[in-house]
């Protein structure tokens, strides 16, 4: 039984996998290139989901089971995957708590004007007249009302805001005070004082938020936009932040990533980015390892109560 | 029956106190300057607190009430007015909600690094090898359980911190976790990842947090102090910053206000300032009207049940 990790651990944890799972042999690789001809006999992959190709795959001639540490599955080659019967899992769910912390991150830096004061201190200006905002009674909109989304709401209900959630169904979620189908996504937008899109990439998000959902905005709303790149449409956006339709965009994810430096994102004052990590925090392995012990121990049991066992055909 | 206000306020709302209030004049300038002689036959004086001498007090020969729009009492002629029985009433309590949300901008800016963030944009550097932190899990120490610090500890709950308060008394109070006396600051200090001083200025607050208290905290631990500037000895806290005794300080109260250009503070890349301004926010008036309205509505009754009565020999 031989597990080959495509992603750099810290010995101290291969070590413990090694003293807690005894009779497996455990290889870990810095990515999928050093890994190489490894992957030959290996039973299991783990992997973050980005470099795992068809011919990787076809090599892989023992190949059972991938263990994918993140929640994106779109760079999976799933028809070949779905073709060997072999076992997905990922770590879906150990995202809401760091990426709800950073939407608060996000809004409380717009609302406190943090940006503005750091730039004062450079400057050694003492100067006390910004406009400052409270989230307390304002309205939060968070399109895609699943874990993450309700995490989000939970610490919107906690700082006194109003909480609407967008989900396909338009059935009722916890955390939120409100829940509209995508259908009357636009209506919904209308109240948003923060907007925030935790949206995955399907072929039903391309595009969601194009010129018509920015011109619904509030001019006075912040949209958020920490899902995936693809749900907006960046020229769209970047129109809407100069026309003042909204007032200011954070962003997370992009189109293409890493953002080409000629992008206009990069210089506007009305954007404020981060290099697609709201998800990452020093608690993201450890979390994910629960998953992943969890899920070897049924492995080796043979059994089949695995966390986050994914259907390749629905695509989560 | 004569009021007189030495703060701006908007015209709109002067409008409206005339309005409920028709048998009061109302006279609303931008300061005690501009007041000036007005005062000497006015009954009641709103004011900021932070321009009140006892000459005026002398001229001020009708005055009974003092209606104060901050917390901050520390500058008024304490003595004359209780020579002369002035009823002082101040604004206290509606800081609580505005002041929790700084510290959880200041704190998820820190855990989240997006002060590097804004400057990697600004050089159009995409970097995602920063180390990110979360509030969950973390231990938060406020110094000041009162109702500020209630505030922050019930956000901090939410997301999952440890809360630890310190109070005079060591009672338990809702909201945190444990609860230690003064006299246990020193030891109470060594798990806090987050210390948060939102102590008030008197005698008993002088210097509390001095060289010893910052060796005692971790090495990893970030400091604010958003009560007032007395409370910290500067040049010990920038002196145990240069020696890693803790890792970060917000602060947005200072000995001398606003901090003198020439001071360290404004350079170090381990301090990140605000100008005292914590409590501000666009609900501010407003929630300090109700409390001045009401107690408007006492005073013209000839009632006692006033909200925020001020017993000055307490100072509180």
């Amino acid at each position: 039984m031989k597990i080959v990790s495509a992603f750099n651990r810290d010995e101290r944890l291969q070590q413990q996998l090694q003293k807690d799972f005894p009779n497996v042999q455990f290889t870990f690789y810095k990515n999928m290139k050093e890994l190489g001809d490894s992957i030959i006999d290996a039973d299991v992959l783990l992997t973050f989901g980005e470099d795992v190709t068809e011919d990787i795959i076809d090599s892989a001639k023992k190949l059972n089971w991938i263990m994918v540490f993140s929640a994106g599955l779109e760079k999976l080659p799933h028809e070949k995957l779905m073709e060997r019967n072999i076992l997905v899992t990922n770590a879906r769910g150990i995202h809401k708590i760091p990426m709800a912390e950073f939407a608060f991150a996000y809004m409380l830096q717009y609302a406190k004007q943090l940006e503005t004061f750091n730039k004062q201190q450079d400057e050694c200006i003492w100067n006390r007249q910004l406009p400052l905002r409270e989230l307390y009674g304002s309205t939060l909109v968070v399109v895609g009302a699943g874990a993450i989304g309700s995490q989000i709401a939970k610490y919107g209900r906690t700082f006194g805001m109003k909480t609407i959630g967008i989900n396909s169904s338009g059935k009722p979620v916890e955390e939120f005070d409100e829940i509209y189908p995508m259908s009357e996504l636009k209506s919904a937008l209308t109240m948003g004082d923060y907007i925030i899109s935790v949206l995955p990439s399907t072929k039903a998000t391309n595009g969601v938020f194009q010129k018509e959902q920015f011109e619904a905005m509030k001019n006075s709303a912040v949209f958020i936009n920490m899902g995936r790149g693809n749900a907006v449409n960046e020229t769209d956006l970047m129109e809407a932040l100069e026309n003042d339709e909204l007032a200011h965009a954070f962003l997370d994810v992009y189109q293409v990533e890493p953002l080409p430096t000629d992008h206009p994102f990069w210089k506007s004052n009305k954007v404020t980015m981060t290099p697609h990590l709201s998800a990452i925090s020093d608690q993201y392995v450890p979390r994910a390892m629960e998953i992943f012990r969890h899920n070897l121990t049924v492995y080796l049991n043979g059994g089949n109560d695995y966390i986050n066992k994914i259907d390749l055909r629905r695509g989560y």
